[in-house]
């Protein structure tokens, strides 16, 4: 961590931060440079007592020399987490492909796309139970109902479940049926939400917030970490920005950065990425080629009819298309579906 | 809602648009162009079938005419709504000043700061107990032992409080002490939490989230108001950009917007917005001059030994000088403080 | 077109409008809503007339129904434009790779990269001979001395060139030179620039601004085509987020969106848009599996010393290992380098 | 200028590292973390030479201790800069008012304007002979001609006239009529234009780009301060966001950052700021409090019949009413109009 004092310091004043260095175990150098005087804290995790040293009316900024994140980053493990999700290893050499509708709308149709998508070779079912909507007067989803729907779902076909919980007393009934916890993009930030899911023992799929910095989504993944979790498997879903076309800007950049500095997997998440349906397949394609560990892919039988999202669902001989296409992807990457 | 097709649809497509917005009850007038044919959706909240078109494969976009909000909406209720915290009347002439250091670190603290304020004739007192940190390393909050601080420097001062809440259980716990309960930007699609202060009969100040649109925040408070409780006040405090030189772009253009659109009153938080000490005093002023009708604050009687947000927290004798500078521009806009 | 009313428009405000419309030689639908009036326009290209509507008082909004762009359109011409660049045909089957420094630094150094980059099967040659910097004080080229030693490296490996051109008057010297011109991302809105390019004769690579939506590069091709030059390459080089570990946000969405939309062929700007070296190879890898038609790649033999974006040049050997990747994803996507 | 190592850095690479910065005539502080070597380069503008670090494969980033513009920053001069644009002095106690049409679309129309603002006590005369327009098929401007009226008004009224340049070799013409160039937002990184306007000896407003940091805007006053032209006027217009309700977001909070950064007077475009007409005044008030030394505001006598952005033009009655309520603000700031 280096802190730089603003102009025309008095030794008192750099006294005074030298002191608080050395009281929070820190060891320190100076440097008087033309104009100005920094100084480098040394010191395991000295960045985490940032603040203390950027409120000093001397000091003009402290720039981290570090990352803020332990747990989650490839300094603390080097090798690839692989999260269990059902029988699928994610993070391992196999492609993960979940797909499934937005919504869980009715038995019959959950059972029916299931069946549809389990013969196309799917590794995991998604649909919500529970819906984050903009609109109150919107479909809210089905609740524990949708959840038991899933279940069902899953007892036929096999597939494992994906479902997202948006509070934190919600935990243990959604833990009750899915293999794997979702928390949603607007709730990457809610902090209650991220430790209880840090508590239990089921895999997390944390998806990156609308307006959510790569750092800021290791942040929320050490919030689970923190709590004695490490089953997270991180997901680009699509950033804002002024960009109109599409519903948000899917940010593949993300995949190589998350796997340069962290050991956890990553997968994508295009449907809401993207927003437009026709526009899908091709970022299906190009997340597997920038590296993703898997994709999650909304998918209904009659997506005119959908309760939510129908726009951006692939009808099911797209998606069956899409599948193709990616075992070719992903054998020019070296791995498979 | 204008609904516009496709290119080369089917005279059958387009009976099956029509059939549906007859189904749901409401009328349409088509508009055969050279190249495409529109159709215009009649009847009240048309707008909220908007899924139920925009997915059929036959269908370019779906325009909206009218907005998705109502109860917040300007058309739905012509005079200006004002909120009662403590005895201010937020949206009245007079603008409303809360100030407070970011967390309450101790009772004495608060309490001191408290009567610096309250001397200084701010309008009511601010302080988290609860605190949303993007690092789980970092303070966290006294919790409840915060909240009887904050009541105990109300009962001392006679200053109302406003406090974070950031999860639904904590509602109950958290009226018991406060007189507004905040709910922060990173939470501003927490709708569980939304629907939750939605029950109860206490003011709600509804901060701005980091990426969302002031569409967004309407449909925000739309939740809160749907379920009965029409006291909120907004609150701008900054959005996400690519500028660096401050921590957020606080959004002054949201004032008059707000103003226009919506009944609610709508005060501003420079301190989060900015979130540089020496150019929050220029932001109080434009926020007011803007039309906003209060500020919150963030001042701390030490910011350099804050334990959270020391950087962007005003000095007392600062504050001072803001709150003199305010009187007079309050008075330019035909209000006061 | 659709024209939006303010609601209690009066009668007469209503036929000045449609007095407007017929004046201008279209026709109209008019429909009437619960709340609002709403004007369908029709006719081709009423949307170029979109500010003769949008500035009346009475108008709430103007919603476009067409695109604001003709020639550039797919809907304008079906088939794909092919642009030839040398012998390569930009558009076709086969990938097109363009590589080189990001500036000519010397004839020495120029000659050297272009030929380890004939030798490693590059279609073209890239080297900026005027240079957009953004600091007055560092290197801007050496003019119509880097446009030589290019012509000379050309000669010798039989490379095309590319290379930018930043002001109208430089275009002849420039086009003396290179087989392409490039117009950068800051100058993708330099309308004089524009016309001038659309005047020649020359295939020009179309960078899309910083800030441009997808929209906003279409009216810039818009401009040259205009002029009667259609021989344009479209290029995504990366938007401006809030992201910090990224230079740009490579934004890959914009290529199935320009593919849909356009005749015009799209190549990619990894090594911009991302700007960290370790992260290109994967978003070339990407890029390609989106449907790109090529990449514009920097490779420096030695980036540690190069006069400008050195820390985003790919070293040689770097490179080679990127074209035998991406033969792998090329193939896979049906195309190949 | 602070060089971070990567880890595992061999004593050998630090010691290029060392070599070079001698050789570049600066000397350093070395400091040996717990994990990493961090080096201090000491040295009047050693951030001028940061590339020539950041691309050696060794070293993982350098963070820039000063800033990288020198002539417009407050540390090189610390007083105010004053700029005369005919009689008044823009940086000085009195706010400068600049009002216009968008663009001059006839000699009758502009010189009517030019003496209803003259009778509002508006200090310049504004209106775009050369238009920077996002279509080709959008009205360009009257050119020349333009001028002409601009300066016929001027000699009429005796107020002093802005007008936007758009190319270098537009620079001796548009500079025979103006009393001050414009750089439009679309320009600020054209740095042949900023180069010509930094060679003559008038005032030059240069626009903020729509998504130029505050740095970059320095750094573009920097191109033109570098030539010997200081008489620069900066101004904010608004920034691209993913805001919908506004054309652009004005961002207020570079006013105060500009006041603390640099010696350069600062003037605000609400017009195009924000673009919506009604939410102009709040913001012309706002920004004078937050301390923008002036204003340059759209006014057209009809609006309605515009050739371009007619709707975010301010009524002439509106006008007045503005100028009404700013000396209201300008006196509440010590200032007046």
């Amino acid at each position: 961590m280096i802190i730089t004092l603003k102009q025309r310091t008095t030794k008192k004043q750099v006294n005074e931060i030298l002191k608080k260095i050395v009281d929070l175990g820190f060891s320190y150098h100076i440097s008087k440079g033309e104009s100005r005087t920094i100084i480098g804290v040394i010191g395991k995790n000295a960045i985490l007592t940032k603040e203390n040293f950027e409120n000093m009316p001397q000091v003009e900024s402290v720039t981290p020399i570090s990352k803020p994140f332990k747990l989650v980053s490839r300094e603390f493990k080097k090798e690839n987490t692989i999260v269990k999700f059902g029988n699928n290893k994610i993070g391992d050499k196999k492609i993960v492909v979940i797909a499934g509708p937005c919504s869980v709308e009715s038995k019959e149709k959950i059972l029916h796309i299931a069946k549809i998508l389990k013969r196309m070779e799917v590794d995991g079912l998604r649909g919500g139970a529970y819906k984050p909507r903009t609109s109150p007067y919107s479909f809210q989803g089905l609740g524990e109902e949708g959840l038991k729907y899933l279940y069902e779902a899953k007892k036929i076909t096999g597939l494992p479940i994906v479902s997202e919980v948006m509070t934190p007393e919600l935990v243990p009934v959604v833990s009750k049926y899915v293999d794997m916890l979702q928390i949603g993009a607007r709730n990457m930030q809610n902090y209650y939400l991220l430790k209880e899911v840090g508590k239990i023992n089921k895999p997390v799929l944390l998806k990156r917030g609308l307006s959510a910095t790569v750092e800021e989504l290791f942040m929320a993944a050490e919030y689970i970490m923190s709590q004695g979790n490490s089953n997270i498997v991180l997901c680009e879903r699509g950033i804002r920005t002024f960009e109109t076309y599409t519903r948000f800007t899917l940010d593949l950049n993300a995949i190589p950065i998350i796997k340069n500095m962290s050991h956890l997997p990553v997968i994508v998440d295009p449907s809401h990425g993207v927003g437009v349906r026709d526009y899908i397949p091709a970022l299906c394609r190009a997340s597997i080629a920038a590296g993703a560990d898997g994709l999650i892919i909304e998918v209904h039988q009659q997506p005119e009819l959908a309760l939510s999202d129908g726009s951006q669902s692939l009808f099911p001989e797209q998606f069956m298309q899409v599948m193709k296409e990616l075992k070719y992807v992903a054998k020019a990457v070296g791995r498979y579906i």
